[in-house]
């Protein structure tokens, strides 16, 4: 018996990784976040006990793949993304080892590059971006971000489950010294079929994005235009 | 006709997305970094044609893919990782974008959270790290890292490629202000069965990690004690 906290990946189905897709399919209990592709859940199998961890608090989900691995199941706990960036897979992990419950880690594609990417903008970039800081819009605490620190922070900036607040961020970015006219993008549901994506400058990202879905993502930095510039050789190529 | 930029993911062969494993077991011509597991090149069709990156410089490989793009064949490069991190898929999507060659970004499992998951670490963690921020150790331009700003920045910091110039970053940090008593992980090989790590001091961390093999990426932060509770858990229930 063994619990594997596996990684669905940002959203497209085809993103979860061979190993977490097989565990998925031989699994006996299966705890899925709301944000799973619904395709992943119906890869378990037909007898698998299915648990969706919507309205489940953090404590209580603990409790439960505790009380899962110590019925000697084989249980996939399926998160969204990875379970170890910004996924709360460490809390889990040490409630299972305090608990004396064997468990396993299985990485899944962050949405930090692959949401991204699939509004053509890497990342990183040879002579444009060396260096990626990633934080939460929203943190645990209800502090608020370091915006001189990070206004004054080369590379890419990329900020998770932001868009609720994108006025405050690019407003507290822009009030410490970045540059307004800095390349920033939202990708929203960005790997589905129906993700969107808008790009601009930071100082008027909030108004762009106005209407966009959640989950999404901020990305600020001058990778944005080497997404824009992939995107016009793109449309061209079409045209031609 | 297309080429695929494909993430292998950071080692483990099982952490290649389902979707890139589709694409190289399809694919007619596969073009592949050597660090990317041989199990997964063995996966690629008996005629599948199959160019190991080795010795091709970007340039050289840009044009390659071009020109196998243009001869109709349906081509998978497969890289180490993500394409978009640290990987400069975005140089050889602008080479084929350029060239009107349609291309497709697959992304994969960076080596950013699956290493430091790989050795018990977590790279964000409630309380302790709502911030990430990934470098690498030699920069495109031999331009050094600023320290100083790094050395106040919150959260975790992944150094990508950085073990050849382990004390050097890790003075460079200490002696821009940074507790050397913050805890810092070296991870070599990380995800594969001979994978191996040490954890520390930031201070000590170099001389800690002589003689680890690279690919190692450099884990400076309190989740490092994060992934030494889980670890010490772990060992006390293999005693129970």
């Amino acid at each position: 018996m063994s619990v594997y906290l596996v990684g669905a990946g940002p959203g497209d189905p085809g993103l979860i990784t061979a190993k977490g897709l097989d565990l998925v399919r031989t699994c006996e209990a299966l705890v899925y976040d709301v944000l799973v592709a619904p395709e992943l859940v119906d890869e378990a199998p037909d007898d698998a006990l299915l648990i969706p961890r919507d309205g489940i608090g953090q404590d209580e989900l603990n409790r439960l793949l505790v009380e899962l691995g110590r019925q000697g199941l084989e249980v996939v706990r399926l998160k969204g993304g990875d379970p170890f960036v910004f996924g709360r897979g460490g809390e889990e992990a040490l409630a299972l080892a305090e608990a004396e419950v064997p468990f396993e880690v299985v990485p899944g594609v962050s949405a930090m590059s692959a949401v991204p990417a699939s509004a053509g903008i890497p990342i990183t970039h040879r002579g444009v971006a060396a260096q990626v800081t990633l934080v939460s819009g929203h943190s645990a605490k209800g502090d608020e971000l370091d915006y001189a620190h990070l206004a004054r922070t080369p590379g890419t900036l990329i900020v998770f489950m932001g868009v609720a607040h994108l006025a405050r961020i690019a407003g507290g970015l822009v009030g410490t010294g970045k540059d307004p006219s800095t390349p920033a993008a939202v990708v929203s549901r960005g790997t589905h079929d129906d993700g969107e994506s808008v790009s601009g400058e930071l100082h008027e990202i909030a108004e762009l994005a106005r209407g966009l879905e959640s989950p999404a993502l901020l990305v600020v930095g001058e990778v944005v235009s080497v997404g824009r510039s992939l995107a016009a050789l793109a449309s061209a190529a079409a045209r031609a």
